[in-house]
């Protein structure tokens, strides 16, 4: 049974804790919380206790952390956890400063801890149902990757001027797609955006509204579109085409209703944001990440040096005691 | 070429105008109509002139009549035609009277002419692409079909008393896709039926809403539902089980625009009403009839005795001048 | 915090655990099962005791019982467990023979005890958006329902002996959903029906495929189609014309990828069998009963004596200490 | 009745034939062709005359020419035609050379003459309902438009060689459709572009996969991407997200017929290629056409300085005698 110490009582750390629980092989032991009385109440609900994060990380008895704290903490919490022994999931991203994202990757890389960042996406059914299908060659080979991702509504203007603005708040999860998809990096990229959603937005130097073009070594052409604003919700789809067809991952409805009337034919609106949507993804990552430790497995697919890269091909690494040795290059 | 004379010069026959100049083997010789300012009207629309009934049908220089009157006249119209040598397309139903379609049946089997009823479903795409699916086995053997056919609004009261009641004015459409899909009779049959749409219906001594389930011999099960009301519009679905799976036409929209908004995601309602949504069937339908008599062959599939029995198997008919070689059984 | 104990431990009484367990208000205290080693294994995943049926039944510290025993003992156990004074949530049905139905209900009723009979298709939030689509009187009138039920495959001959034939085991699901969405019960009924799917489910003197027709006091019509394959698996639609529009309840999928190809365009089948498609129905099916029990309101809408009818108007029950205020009539 | 010559003879001229006869307010007067027997069997088939292209500009008879031609002869056949006094609607482009096009626009503006360029996407129901529905408010303000347009197989490479290119043979159509809906011309454009469909267009200098991203002066931004092939047919949508909403114009399909069989759900492909897809469109075009010169009204909806900008606001011309009112700018 993993034992596992929750780093953040805030809503996605809500999520994390249901799918840690319902886990038959993992239980959580433990919340923290920069304010303590969330992580008390959270911990009430889940049957469990609220303590400091030093006390989390300080605790030999507690396999693994999942940090769910603000992005300013993140490279801290990462670097402090490894050092101590622990797996970590971490939520995305690592730090908006990339060089401070490196660093920390250095460090962790001397710990020899199995490490996940949470792209819960990649474990969406329906994204993993396109990659599996492009995979197993379906539609042959990849050559052009559509990806359309609108948020519902845009954030307020306090929320953008510390988001790292759209490229790096919003539009890394499709960054991150494409990379899921396509399986490598692309060479060259370009970008246009403007802020026509939200002037505020504009005005505090971020843009709402981008159109990116990624192009592969192969060839092969990407194109990411966001939008801070989709009046009828959360639009999330994937669309491939490929030498021998097109694979389209459609977004998911609130219900199967279908209503025709004078007015037209009515369905139900997409699942209204991300928890709505990724809740099963949620899970699904958790389960990914505690077989990863359990097989001593690559932790799931990611790309880059986070990840997946990290035991790869290169012996398992068990929960206990054999966790050493998993060395990420 | 073959030249043919148009009886009836209302709406449906503007249609069937169309389809028989539109058609590169045929071409409208006459029109007529009770009211000779109807045919003389549709006569310059197309190019043609307006005549008698008495005249096209006298007329030695006409192939094939094409008959669109009013029900009450159908019956007297084919034995007339068939009687003058003419192959006639002639609209459904037959006669109100069985024992009068019966008779009909008698006096044009023995003049030998090759007679269609338009059924004109049967040429529908959709219908066509279902059957051709069935026949080619790609869901088994037929174990349950369901046929869905509603009105957009109810006919006028005075419609209602002349039309001969629902099972025989639109059901009589439903029983015959029975027919062509199943592609055999039923054994047994039972109807529940209600006034709900409108009073005035009952009061006529008619029904509105209809649910009619059918048995075959080969333990296959059948329900047509019929409403004289739709508010979207005139749902035409046929749905079908088989051993192996299931095959659904589903509605023709009007486009294929969807929008999605705050109220929900909406898409165009069904085309409206037959003329719309059967209108390349009707062409379809007029090809068919053009061809089978081109070749010889068997008029398009109709199960009973009129129309397809006519030829099948027993040599051929031209158009001229081997017609008589075609004995309807 | 209701306590539960769980009267049997097969594959229903684990999705029903799941329920139990993630809900925060209610605790399972207890699984008992025929087969004890089942109960033990139940019990150790779910972090809880095994106990014997009369051992739960007895306990007073547990308030409620959920009865996931094989049909034969429902009535018995209802009995038992109300004169106990336990809340009860039970499967479908209460018993095959409706005398033995009725006597239990007898027995019920003098405990005043809450008691509500699992349909768990009316917690379905597709069924459900209908239902409340309906009675927002978004279509009007109702007029005309239909009912679709295809299971994946035949039960093997031998639970066809045993399960009550098709009407009672496969279509009492459907004639509830009939019930629920309709309100009301039909004035008459009339049922056709073969054995076609497999001809050792007739030889055992049950129907694998079967349409029934219903009818309502207001001249509304229904119709059921069962049928016991449907070879792309569970198919469970329902589709309602009402004077104003109709509503379609259509099935979900297993993901939302489409595929276009050179052979077509394809869609993920429907979600595969009642537990992956009623998961989320189930677990709302406890939460409303919790819900219920705890603010002593009525028992989830169901049409007849049993649940809903239960305490409908009469004031309330509290979980404790108030339940006795709940006289069901 | 509008008396009409058509130039050209090959497939999309039959096509045109059918509308210019099928339209109650035009007649087929001659066909011309390159190849003269080419235009006797089309001249047959549609009840008309075979001419040479000289005699047919040089008849006064002759309202309106409709160029079908190859594109190295639309501009001198446009400047001849014009100065001739007829209408002209001619298929797109202009000419390969924006000089020579140029220079046909000044010649075309000297003699008034009602001049269209056959854009034929423009009346397709579906995109017009979508324009319609921007024009209407229904989604608010235009922020992120996508076009798709993949071709279902790519074209020899001596077309490619001779075509202008995927922007200007292909693409051309795409860059039209964003002026159509956006009703403006973009600020600035950027693209990137692959040769991985077909090695041997990219030897020859083309590209067969594009992406083309467009910023308009309000903000608003665009994407058009291309492919020369699509395994599963010819794929056209467009998809425009406004401030309130999103509208979809999605493949028509050759059929409504869906399958769920244990392969998964199918439904049929969209229509094929051009012809089937744009067979209303094409009608359509021609009706615009017509009425576009019978009402002395504007030449249907093109943005630059082709067509719609010909007569707009300026008084009005009739087919005849009034034609010399319209005077293009």
């Amino acid at each position: 049974m993993l034992k596992v110490g929750l780093l953040g009582a805030g809503r996605i750390a809500g999520v994390h804790a249901t799918a840690i629980t319902a886990h038959p092989k993992s239980t959580l032991s433990a919340v923290s919380d920069f304010y303590p009385e969330n992580a008390e109440k959270l911990a009430a609900q889940y049957g469990t206790v609220a303590r400091t994060t030093d006390e989390i990380i300080a605790d030999p008895a507690i396999d693994a952390v999942l940090i769910a704290t603000s992005t300013d903490t993140h490279s801290d919490l990462m670097e402090a956890a490894t050092r101590a022994g622990k797996a970590v999931l971490c939520e995305k991203p690592v730090d908006l400063s990339l060089e401070r994202a490196r660093a920390c990757q250095n460090v962790v890389d001397t710990t020899g801890r199995p490490v996940m960042i949470g792209f819960n996406r990649r474990f969406d059914a329906n994204f993993g149902a396109l990659k599996s299908a492009l995979d197993a060659g379906e539609i042959g080979k990849a050559e052009l990757l559509s990806i359309t991702s609108f948020d519902p509504a845009p954030p307020p203007v306090t929320y953008v001027k510390v988001s790292g603005g759209i490229f790096r708040d919003m539009m890394i999860h499709d960054f991150d797609m494409a990379h899921f998809i396509m399986g490598t990096a692309p060479v060259s990229i370009s970008a246009t955006a403007s802020s026509i959603v939200d002037p505020e937005i504009g005005a505090a130097g971020d843009f709402d509204t981008a159109i990116v073009t990624l192009r592969y070594a192969s060839g092969a052409l990407a194109v990411i579109k966001n939008s801070r604003r989709a009046a009828y919700g959360y639009d999330q789809r994937v669309e491939l085409l490929g030498s021998d067809g097109l694979l389209q991952a459609q977004n998911m409805l609130e219900n199967t209703v279908v209503k025709s009337a004078a007015q037209g034919v009515t369905s139900a609106k997409p699942t209204y944001f991300f928890l709505e949507r990724y809740m099963n993804a949620y899970k699904a990552e958790w389960a990914a990440f505690v077989t990863a430790l359990e097989t001593g497995g690559t932790m799931p697919r990611y790309l880059g040096r986070w990840g997946s890269g990290a035991c790869h091909g290169r012996g398992s690494h068990k929960i206990r005691p054999d966790r050493s040795a998993c060395r990420p290059r």
